[in-house]
């Protein structure tokens, strides 16, 4: 049998409806997906999103009993519907041990890197871009666009590629070089936003070509309710990779909060088809120059706006929170942190003492759960951290100087003693 | 169970010696690792590698009862001594289907990209570097040492930092960017080679420290005997994604050629072992500008050294062919093939197509499949090709423009028009 057979049949999904969480008594036909959220809850103020409904009484439990490999067609019954073909063998990534960062953070317990890197485009993306772009090809969208500083743009260029569907990045004049290389390796139609803003630029190809969003069009965020369903499978794989364990908490890198709150539903699904005992805590990392969603938590309120201010945790640096993360992190049971870009360096310079080199947004899970150590917090099971992507997603700046070996030995020391080498 | 129980003991290994490829009748103990090659048989003009030798009568054929998930250690009997905590999740990338591909290339039977990309730094190289960096522990030494391009110094400064060890890296003057970056986020001592060359200053920086080479130290290419063993791995995954079939022939962009001969040996012990009915032919995929293993096939040489000449396939461009990949090339019925810059190019445009980014080095293997099948070329079964790594490895060049969206209609449409969109 080759590995092509694996892909999945749309008839496995075991989706049926859409169901809004502005009230949870208000449902819709899964179909079309509500890409503006809900619309009898949502206001000029707060956008309320929808959430995809399973028939989880028809769930075969012997699904856990695979291995967690990559592939995320394996778990087609719990996803929305997958189109053919544009699988590619997403997920499947690793738990990292990183004693060198546990130490650092001063933790004795199980201190685990979800290494979201290794995706197909090299970021937690295209879990959910899976997701969105089969929708966009089972409703018959002759399109994709989506608004992207890069990793959700390249998963969407990648998954609509294979899919055969053109695809749109709105990007910023500001992304760096290596992401714009990136986003036009796979064929998308790159541009920068026009003076009136990204998202009437968007609503008009919405409105007058019929493309899906595989993003945001609301004021504050709802996403697309497909995509976060990708993001369970991070739960379903890591409570495999755990020998059948669940972590005592999950910290999450969060701009929107959509891999948070699909983390978050997975393990939910794991508490309640009775596989696991208990769920996660749930944190969210914010750059503590905006957090908006740790405001939204303070104030108890749905969501919230902030205003713009610099960060270089470009990746995260959204100004709108999404309601559905403010469920997340309170069922959780969990919390929304900050981090400064301070503290992002320095958790990302430890993570490189482990082999790894995540993009700087990437290291906010690191650098929140040192803070969580530092401030007394105890964890009843092992830790785990997603790592988002890689560092070669970060912003241009200046080549960095390495010293040329000389040829005799004491010019030899010179160079290496520059990393402190003393030979 | 946690995942970190999978550490491998080092006792699991059923290696046992070191053997010559000059006169197989040589053999030395395991240890120390013979890092310039076979000391009796290499000549002034010739260097002829060691390869390691194991136990196979020992070999438990229920090691290949597994899944190929990452974690290379689960290979330990087919591996060099491994060291604890050296490992990082390394190996299980995936068989990428890519339909757009084999259309391009005129092949209509199973055509897979192995998606080397997605290993811990991002490269094929980490497989080798968990071996050789295992080895330089296990020996004692007080650090590792390599000239590399960027990949190889990435996955050797990413596994020496998690074993403690420092970790020093000769880089081009060119080197990108990006990959100065990459190379150093790990901590190593990236330092460019002095005016006399990179294998003096290596040779002088072992002989008096004694840190371990984790690349080539001679005339013509033997490398660390240790490390195309950790390529066999490929091939043990393969075989298992194809549902324990083996490819017909397998496409591999080649430089020294240590993947090449890892993969080709991995199968040989599939074959050997009685698990497989046969071995694919394997194909070295080599830049047209320099191809010193072509020409030594075609010369009947042990190896041969050319002149240096202009690629952009960088990864890839070396002067010097080793004798283990002549070797594979014989044994495996396969062949030697060059491909140029501009097949390259249109190879990676079309590989984008599909949902990946490799490389321009990483797009040979797909390169030379086209010409292989446009000259008639037959194949008994599935195709791989081996993509080593991702695009973001890629030269330092002119950042692209991206049209700006404009307000209204007639604007957008000539700003997608830019991409061949007509709206």
């Amino acid at each position: 049998m080759a590995i092509g057979a694996q892909s999945a049949s749309t008839n496995a999904s075991l989706a049926i409806a859409q169901r809004s969480l502005g009230d949870p008594s208000i449902s819709y036909p899964l179909m079309p997906p509500l890409t503006s959220g809900c619309p009898r809850t949502s206001t000029e103020e707060i956008a309320y999103p929808v959430e995809v409904v399973f028939d989880y009484a028809r769930v075969d439990r012997a699904l856990f009993d695979q291995p967690p490999l990559p592939g995320l067609e394996r778990w087609a019954p719990l996803l929305p519907p997958l189109a053919p073909g544009v699988a590619m063998q997403d997920g499947g990534t690793p738990l990292v041990d990183v004693p060198t960062v546990a130490a650092w953070a001063g933790f004795d317990g199980e201190l685990y890197i979800k290494d979201e890197s290794r995706n197909p485009t090299w970021s937690h993306k295209d879990r959910l871009n899976l997701c969105t772009v089969s929708a966009a090809v089972l409703s018959g969208a002759p399109g994709v666009i989506v608004a992207s500083s890069g990793n959700h743009g390249a998963a969407a260029a990648a998954h609509a590629a294979r899919a055969g569907l053109p695809c749109i990045v709105l990007t910023s004049l500001t992304a760096p070089t290596a992401v714009l290389r990136f986003l036009l390796a796979y064929g998308a139609a790159v541009v920068t936003p026009p003076p009136s803003g990204h998202l009437p630029a968007i609503r008009q190809i919405v409105d007058r070509l019929g493309y899906m969003p595989m993003g945001n069009l609301t004021v504050t965020h709802t996403g697309h309710p497909f995509g976060p369903e990708g993001y369970k499978t991070v739960a379903y794989e890591t409570f495999l990779q755990l020998g059948r364990r669940v972590p005592a908490a999950v910290f999450v890198p969060t701009g929107y909060g959509e891999l948070l709150s699909g983390a978050w539903k997975g393990f939910r699904e794991l508490r309640d088809l009775g596989l696991a005992d208990r769920a996660p805590a749930i944190v969210a990392c914010e750059p503590a120059a905006l957090g908006p969603l740790a405001r939204a938590v303070r104030e108890g309120r749905p969501a919230v706006a902030v205003g713009e201010a610099e960060t270089e945790a470009y990746a995260i640096a959204c100004t709108v929170n999404g309601y559905r993360s403010v469920l997340s992190v309170r069922d959780s049971g969990g919390a929304a942190m900050t981090v400064t870009d301070a503290e992002l360096y320095e958790a990302r310079r430890v993570m490189g003492r482990d082999g790894l080199w995540p993009e700087l947004s990437s290291a906010a899970g690191v650098a929140a759960f040192r803070q969580a150590v530092a401030a007394g917090q105890r964890f009843d099971g092992p830790v785990v951290c997603i790592s988002t992507s890689n560092g070669f997603k970060d912003l241009d700046g200046d080549r960095p100087a390495v010293p040329q070996l000389g040829d005799d030995w004491p010019a030899v020391q010179r160079a290496l003693g520059h990393y402190g080498l003393r030979v």
